[in-house]
């Protein structure tokens, strides 16, 4: 809730989110970065949410933005503008991988068994929203300045341990993003859209129980 | 010493312990983070220790309980309920892990030599403890925001150095956890569960002599 | 716009510059980091900077210079003189590479296709100045301590995920170095020097815009 | 200077160097984290640097010493002391590593070419002692979180680079570790000593020019 005009916060969100998306894409669909891909994704993250933070609060994913919202710590007349700004820079995120900067590179579908993947996108969304909430809505940890490191190692934790279940996306923005690759099959977005919403639901309740 | 209820304190210590032990049974038991899961268990360990320390401590570890105790920066009436949550959360954990999210997958049992693992178990536990110490109980370092990383990589340190020879547990809960899904067996528990515990011990008459 | 002499402004470009040029001709050109060194000059980049941050701003990089002149956090008349210097440190650090740590290696060229490479070295330079205003240079963010590690996690990122694709040098002076280590030819120098001017000069507008 | 007592001050840098020096022998030397051994000395010291540094100031490392004792940030009566304790830490460690840790690994001598060898020392263990000065000794710095942080990376950044030219050690204590377990021979002791303590004194001259 800075007192940024709302169109600097969606250009923040935009530039993160498109970044964000744009390593995804490239370090880990297109494969650029190997078995390295999970630090690109969490190092651009962090810098991003450091650069964007003050503005925007630097949420990059619409499952964070419900979260935040849930909590109270976002304007309900931002929420849509919000997703439709992050959704709409990962399609360009995806655009630009596949056309500009790996034009050449086949993808391959992700292949996701059921409950392995939904339960992996159910516990690191849940876990992500979670440390957010913590760390970037509490008054308690208010002027903290680990909140970016923070962030960004979850997503690390996330990509290194379920990367190979379910795409490690914990982010509807992302699986967008996916999708227009080619990386996530259509069919196949629910099992990434269902569980990281409720995971941004879930961690709003436990925010408060563990605040209580 | 916060002002939370038993309640707050406890799920945090329920949360964060059960994402330490899952991306350990995940990452590193069954494998999907390959040489990568040292780094996978210190970031998510990070973010944890950042979401939940202005709560309960995040000790999510009960050698790192009794350590704290025993420095006198935790009341005696929480000991038990931390290590019972602490527990229950390593549990848990891995039945989720064998059951949710890698049900196929076979787990080889830990092989260790008797002195390099104790050694190892040990000098890390206490090693963790110590730093713990130093960065989260002392007034000289209050309101410092590096306790998180400090931790996380001296964690980090150990897994990466001794995994192969002890497993590199150096916390009770994750040692039950590993229990649970045969990484380690019952005959050899207590070449985690004695040294981590004497560590903890140690590293409280460690931190007296350096804070002289 | 510290209070230091300009004398103890150029020394300090001129160190930060020098081994970071150096640590990429070693690590990345000559080799000796294998697929780890985006992790070596990340690293010396966020030593770097919180070393010589409080002296000179600690931009080692002409792109840099170019950005925070045009945001206004740089006296015009040291513009000329940090680039120099910044340059001639890129220049030093290859000799030194190549004539006292690693005078047996070959170097090979780099291949850059133009499209992807001009694609990456725009975006990827943008991103590094654009963390840079937003977190060295903003008072919304002053005094804030995870500056080094923010524009250092860009620039990891950057080259775990463009390596391949354009080198990831996103510095006029780190590509001079390069030119001389004969990692890039000179024809293709413009592939590396136009993108990089352009992205500082587009951050510097996307800075203002995202602070309005 | 803080208000600790010396011998406070002495278990403090026994147990950062041990650690230090253990992490070296076990990982590096002996191999347990393959080529992520660079992570584990990383980690391990930025642990020790934020759980030590308000009692001994966190050397570890007689180079260092002998530099902050230069710029005048180390009383004179405590540089023997220091580095007595220091080494004694680094040939203990390799006592515990070779006999209880590894003891059935074989060590393989490194084999050094001169100017190379010699140049890395030099360069790295400057960079390290410079890093060292600015955020942990200068005034302008002082009460920042991220000393351990840019210290630790500076340590990452030489051992990837390096560690295959000079077995990357810049100090001293580590070096007598090496010598310790055989991994560096008697004869070649010079290549890592001489170049370690110039590296300390031109560090304290480049921090007067750069703090003018």
């Amino acid at each position: 809730m800075s007192e940024h005009t709302l169109q600097a916060k969606l250009i923040t969100e935009f530039i993160g989110t498109f970044f964000l998306s744009l390593t995804i894409c490239t370090a880990a669909v297109m494969g650029t970065a190997g078995e390295m891909a999970p630090f690109a994704i969490g190092s651009v993250l962090m810098a991003m949410i450091y650069a964007g933070g003050h503005v925007s609060g630097a949420h990059y994913n619409p499952a964070v933005t419900v979260s935040v919202y849930l909590r109270g710590a976002c304007d309900r007349s931002e929420v849509a503008p919000y997703i439709l700004t992050q959704v709409s820079a990962g399609v360009i995120a995806a655009i630009v991988t596949a056309n500009l900067l790996m034009s050449d590179t086949d993808v391959t579908p992700l292949e996701m068994e059921l409950i392995p993947a939904l339960t992996a996108e159910l516990l690191f969304t849940f876990a992500l929203a979670y440390v957010i909430l913590h760390v970037a809505t509490s008054e308690a940890t208010e002027g903290n300045q680990y909140f970016g490191a923070a962030i960004a190692f979850v997503v690390l934790a996330g990509a290194l341990t379920v990367g190979g279940i379910s795409g490690a996306s914990f982010n509807p923005a992302v699986s967008t993003s996916l999708l227009v690759t080619g990386a996530l099959e259509p069919a196949d977005a629910w099992i990434h859209l269902v569980p990281q919403i409720a995971g941004g639901f879930i961690a709003a309740y436990a925010y408060k129980v563990t605040t209580a």
